[in-house]
């Protein structure tokens, strides 16, 4: 069999296959791996020994490894011929509240109709579980078409992605031998558009922290003690509003002070997009781009730092109305980086913002939820030109290199600890609402990711 | 039997029964009759039982009148001569969370010693049970003693004052014929000190609101779309921020138009009362003034209004990190008002500067929760004199006229709707921690409260 007639032996099979590789997907999205919730690490472990399982069926030698947190799956196909890929994806998703506002339950699985396309709704459908099938259900293609893969394949997938993720370079570094590879791939970002393909090259990276003020040693009476005792909820508010200027930039000093403005060149490429901001927000229900005037939204997503209120809570909360002064406020508060930012520097910068802003009889309380520098990934490997080639086939347009808001530190960690570039390769559409009720999967992100995958695969191995 | 040798019947009756009298607190404080969470109509409804059989046991004619709240407990004594008081407390108590905050169970009153006191610790052991029944054993010991009650007296126990109390003032209006008195008794307000007794004659008035922002229509993925997307929880940090000048006064337009600085005499005989501020804000761990600079703190209490931030919440609240852009941010919003300010023309200006802050793309909704304007007492009435002359006699000092930041709307329904003055009279401790954790009444407050509405009693009668 020639390497052209595998392939399509390959793709005939994914078609062929498809409502079974859907089922499987079903299996694991039933499996509720939210791991930044305690409660659920027994899930967790589920997930990881499923994903074993399957592997170890596909004949590689895979395991559920241990760590302080949840486990890690590692797994190795046989040596061979032809680069060596190290593939990564996370099986955690996020927790799923507010609750109320998903149409399914979100651990049940289904497969709706929505605009003319078929969508697969469930939380983990499109971050990170359906991403993370594609590629196995590619691998298992070939196992069934041929006998065996085109190149050499391990796999690290995670289950901290979404809690922060401390235990994985602990882990890296102690398996650094075992991780060897040529280039690792990533899928866990998205395509242009519906029809476009792309490959990222530069992400954000992130610093969080959990700011906890308190006022008084006890909830008071706003009756008994308004107007002359402090109040947390307030104090908290002006720290927060303090945090960006009316045009927009974020004011803690020196935060931009190691931001570079992006070439002329890129700003060009950008342009010649076709990016509709308008219907970008709009998808949203928004009209006005939030962030600092006079610089484009996809400039503000993939090139300029930002810094969100992710969550924030004092006094009382619930149904009717309480006249309390609560003794503490809280946020969460994080901060997406741009390439050159130090993650340690703008914590710092933060903090002491925060601790300048405080009266005497006040106090702070910090609690660090990880920290990551971006990352800019070469755009002018062998490997990125033979990926680029394998998604452009497969969708009939030729693929585009784009940047992304998100952070994703495990790409930063396979360049620092294993010495790895990354390409990031995603199907993801704007509109899945990941971390988001009704969280969904284009199901022909699904379906033509597998077969992009079996693309990408024998392109590498050329 | 004279009038004195009547008094001193009662006050040794009261003396005897302390330990009965403390057992029927606690049955009534083992009732959870939270009014602001649906959950526990039914322990409102069965507090409001066994009040009206209590006093119906005591001859009364009482009934739980139903409302379309929860019911109002009203009861009436025999026709006599002298004047007719009508005495309000309210029988509903606040939500207890934190619940991990409470060193004992809310809801299983117990009687510890703390600081050489002896306290009796549950929720609404001050606010307003205890208070509420100071009143109702001092009845019962008249009866007991001497046969009969000194002045004829009405009893009107709500079980809404923590929750907005719309259901009172209709049920006021219906009933006006049968609410008929010569003046009103109200015990919800503090002693000026564990020594002092006082009557309380001005009162702040409370408007309150809730806010909702949203922004996006649904909950965004910050690295997706942070910067670009405009951040609910920012945007309402800023607007609470803007609510507070840095002197610590409130903002917005007008608030202060209508109130009137406190006369030079008044403010000399609040600087005569010694009150100790460090201490006063020492005792819940704080040490600076938040409100007003140049206003002491009494005055910053009662007699200047305030904006407090009761509750706060947005995006992720739990355990861990979710980089979530949420939705929608919302408040629960409160002022004191003083006497002047039109509670209608405060909420107006509110809600128009909220909404002058908001970006086209935005909206908020409004949820009212009360209002009602701030209340001054004459100051000069026979009745307050010998009521003053009552306390004073029990207290074994003069006791003294203040003013209290808190709000008690009834006292403003009762002059409107009824055409009633009202004397305030409490025995409540700075540091009852009502509305919070582990609140506690001093047992000598209850004591002591029974015997000084004992002592009451007897002077309006003479």
């Amino acid at each position: 069999m020639t390497t052209s007639a595998a392939l399509d032996a390959v793709l005939a099979r994914i078609d062929a296959g498809l409502e079974e590789s859907l089922d499987r997907l079903f299996a694991l999205l039933r499996i509720r791996s939210i791991s930044t919730d305690p409660a659920y690490a027994e899930e967790c472990r589920r997930a990881a020994d499923w994903l074993a399982a399957e592997l170890e069926a596909l004949g590689f030698s895979a395991a559920a490894r241990p760590t302080p947190g949840h486990p890690v799956v590692l797994a190795h196909g046989p040596e061979q011929d032809g680069p060596h890929v190290l593939f990564y994806a996370h099986y955690d998703v996020q927790p799923v509240d507010p609750l109320h506002l998903w149409h399914t339950d979100p651990f049940e699985p289904v497969v709706q109709e929505r605009d003319g396309r078929r969508i697969i709704v469930a939380r983990g459908a499109s971050d990170d579980k359906g991403q993370m099938l594609t590629f196995i259900e590619a691998c298992r293609a070939w196992k069934a078409a041929t006998g065996a893969l085109p190149v050499r394949v391990s796999l690290l997938l995670e289950g901290e992605e979404e809690s922060g993720g401390k235990n994985l370079p602990p882990f890296m570094r102690e398996h650094a031998e075992e991780l060897k590879a040529d280039i690792a791939l990533v899928c866990d970002t998205d395509m242009w558009d519906r029809r476009t393909p792309s490959i990222t090259t530069m992400l954000r990276g992130l610093v969080a922290d959990e700011v906890e003020i308190t006022a008084a040693d006890k909830d008071l009476h706003s009756g008994m003690f308004g107007n002359a005792a402090r109040n947390p909820n307030q104090l908290l508010a002006e720290i927060i509003a303090s945090l960006r200027a009316p045009d927009g930039s974020v004011t803690l000093p020196g935060f931009y002070d190691d931001v570079a403005e992006i070439t002329p060149e890129l700003k060009a490429q950008w342009a010649g997009l076709g990016f509709d901001e308008k219907r970008f927000l709009g998808d949203v229900g928004l009209s006005l781009p939030a962030g600092e005037q006079g610089r484009s939204v996809l400039e503000q997503l993939w090139a300029r730092p930002t810094c969100e209120i992710n969550g924030m809570s004092g006094g009382y909360t619930g149904d009717g109305f309480k006249t309390v002064i609560p003794s503490k406020a809280s946020a969460k508060i994080s901060f997406r980086l741009v390439s050159g930012q130090d993650p340690q520097k703008i914590r710092a910068a933060f903090r002491a913002h925060v601790e300048s802003m405080l009266p005497p009889d006040c106090t702070v309380r910090f609690t660090p939820h990880g920290g990551s520098p971006a990352i800019a990934v070469p755009a002018d490997g062998e490997f990125l030109r033979r990926a680029l080639r394998g998604l452009s086939d497969e969708w009939g347009r030729p693929a585009v290199i784009t940047g992304s808001g998100g952070s994703i530190p495990v790409v930063g960690d396979f360049k620092s600890i294993l010495g790895l570039d990354t390409l990031l390769i995603g199907f993801a559409q704007v509109d899945d609402q990941i971390h988001s009720p009704n969280e969904k999967y284009d199901l022909d992100s699904f379906h033509r990711g597998i077969r992009s995958w079996a693309r990408v695969l024998a392109a590498l191995a050329e």
